[in-house]
């Protein structure tokens, strides 16, 4: 696949400088590593290795939520991709589904969403701040995924307006007070997936959901280190992320008759 | 969504008690907590609650990619949910691409990757066992994913028969042996995610790669813990899983004229 | 250092295979993986490779604190070397200084601290389990420690007999009600350490502490993993504990003038 | 207990700003929190509350090795607190025993035996840097270790002049090269306890180990995260060391007759 004019590109040079850039017939992209003529990748394979103006190397990468995840904006703090993947994967979900997300933050989650459901796929998103919104508005775009998002300024707790939906997902400060919203809208069977960063968060929200006949009900964390890979010398990176949340889930069950 | 005869469906009685059955008219499922006439399940609701002969509740669920890893068998040592989580979302994989795995094991990642890589999706899955490939085909089946797969008994060291395959996965002893025939079959851009289960396969897989051009290179491990929640005293579970095994990952570079 | 008759010696034959007995002339040692006179250990030197009647071999030691943990009765939940190791060190306690504890529990952590004090230390140990204290004196007898130690069959949060002490170290389901008598017995600067399971109980405790004029306050969690060395596949253990609990302490401050 | 003239006291006044500093009578301490007279502080209780020019509020605690940690010069890497806490509790060390330390480094692990094994201990500390030894010196000395303590400049993988010690502690880069050198040293039933930051290290030193009849051998890791208590709000912290080192240790057998 070649770069075009108007794609947005990964220009990755090292793990810490990763960029999202739009190629343009007379942009340029600068880093403290070096400088390159956004119109000469016009043309190049993805994959491709470029030279900066410094004789730096770097590559011209296809964009991944991941990319989005290291190369945006983020205003606000947002889902790490180790939460993300996981919060994906648990949720059961496929391509094609419906989802229902709040609050919409800097959209990192959104993107994740809306990329691995398809073209088919449909995320509503719900957010109580306008100016967060807009960022994750532009955001979405630059994957190209704006087709499939609805954004809503709206208050989940007051009510979901969607209905039989496949999935809810929430990363706000108080989830257990949408439990009753989320149980309208999710489908049975459906699961509700949920992060929080405090430990008192985990046990308000899974209290709640017991009482709402959710089941399946789990609360975990996920811890990540990152290797540093020497011949001989391989170990763990000294310091990173030891926490960012709890991921907790659910499923709706219904009574018969 | 209700029940159908012929479907498989998850009776979720505890979180040690997870099974997939197939409905059929004169069928029985049982379990140390008790039976059920499976005729009976036809036409309910998924998300249903059901009571068993002893009287204990169990739901009905609609089946996902976690509850194959919680319902069926593993002969062998399979990945789990996080890594696998993991693996899919740093790929960059979306619906409709090709990917090509090895080993396929028991088949848990093969299904994982047919289910969110949906209809149109297509994994090709090497494996020099035919006793494990038989097992996988029936475990993918149970959720409908046959058509999406395509089995090889073949050493994927010597060689994939595909080209410009979006991503290759890997869960083998040795990796490193297998990177040759990665890079030749994938398109560049591409990614290629690896588990290994010990320090020495990060170093040598790691190594590998780097002299292969591959880029974006990172080796993770993931660490989970669930938490046990009860009112006023929530805390992690005392015993679980402290390793599984690190996950390494690259994307195919190449140098232009 | 020679074996004595009347000795403690710890028969080392493999990790799970600790045992602190007794060296009597006519005793008898045995184990699924052999048996030998004890008799015969008489006059060999700490450290000798024995033979057991299976031809196994085993290895005589000397008894340390962690070796009390993994040879002794334990009817109550203990608390893991990994946390009593660290409750030690951040202490700040030496030989010679005095300490009180509660509750006694099995006489792990009495063990430790009577140990690492030294012939002039003292413990004091507080428990309202008659029962347990039975338990607990035997188990500092083994390591020729009851000198040190004072067992007082009293509820610690009514009131602690002593003044002045160089630490407390709590391990106790409401440590939050013990905080006033700690801080009339502690002298001042001197720590308390407190072990709980839960984080519930952290909040509860360190927001007593601060309501106490405790400094340097700090909750910490300790998780260890082993690791399997062979050559070429060096990793963790699969399965170990994830959790044992949280380690708070703090200083005890005063008011001047 | 009260500060005199002389002693190194601790000036406690956030969890990131721990002071060691002698009282002298004209003395000044101060930081970018506020500043004090020391000659003020002579007479006070330990423990006291003191108010800096600035009103800040800070404490006078009596120095740990803990707080050595926290308030001295580290010019090199320094073992960590969790992981010196260990390494004494498994060595079973008691007050009164002679150990020997291989390199001394900063001298933290040397402050932390010395303090432990009390006045009748002993230290023997080998390196190969007379700056790393000078700086060593100073900081034992605020502690006033250094008549418990022996500095050799000597490299300790050609030999330990030392026979029948309780304990060996390696912190050096190829600790395999000294197991030699420490079998000759150590008595028998006494520990070796090394620390190795990366997992290569690991294999090559419990390889050696076991090559050497040493008994009882264990690698082990231990991560450590601090919480953050707010009142509903309790959770680790975000950021953290993730990786220190292992801890490998195993005991001396000899072969009998």
């Amino acid at each position: 696949m070649k770069v075009k004019e108007g794609d947005y590109v990964v220009i990755w040079i090292d793990p810490k400088r990763v960029y999202l850039t739009k190629v343009t017939q007379k942009g340029k992209f600068s880093s403290d590593k070096g400088a390159i003529d956004l119109g000469n990748l016009i043309g190049l394979e993805y994959g491709s290795e470029i030279t900066l103006s410094t004789g730096n190397k770097a590559y011209l990468l296809h964009p991944t939520p991941l990319d989005a995840y290291n190369g945006l904006r983020r205003p606000s703090q947002v889902l790490y991709p180790k939460d993300i993947a996981y919060m994906l994967y648990v949720s059961g979900i496929k391509p094609g589904d419906t989802v229902v997300e709040a609050g919409t933050g800097s959209g990192f989650l959104t993107i994740a969403l809306a990329y691995f459901l398809g073209e088919k796929g449909r995320v509503i998103t719900y957010d109580i701040r306008q100016d967060m919104q807009e960022i994750a508005k532009k955001n979405v775009s630059i994957l190209n995924l704006s087709d499939r998002i609805t954004f809503k300024l709206k208050d989940i707790r007051e009510g979901i307006e969607e209905k039989d939906v496949d999935a809810v997902f929430l990363d706000m400060p108080d989830p257990w007070n949408a439990i009753n919203s989320v149980y309208e809208a999710l489908k049975p069977s459906g699961s509700i997936v949920i992060f929080v960063p405090t430990v008192n968060q985990i046990e308000k929200t899974v209290l709640k959901l017991r009482e709402f006949n959710f089941v399946d009900v789990h609360a975990e964390e996920l811890i990540t280190r990152e290797y540093q890979v020497k011949e001989n010398a391989t170990r763990p990176k000294n310091i990173g992320v030891v926490h960012t949340g709890y991921i907790i889930r659910g499923r709706k069950s219904i009574k018969v008759g």
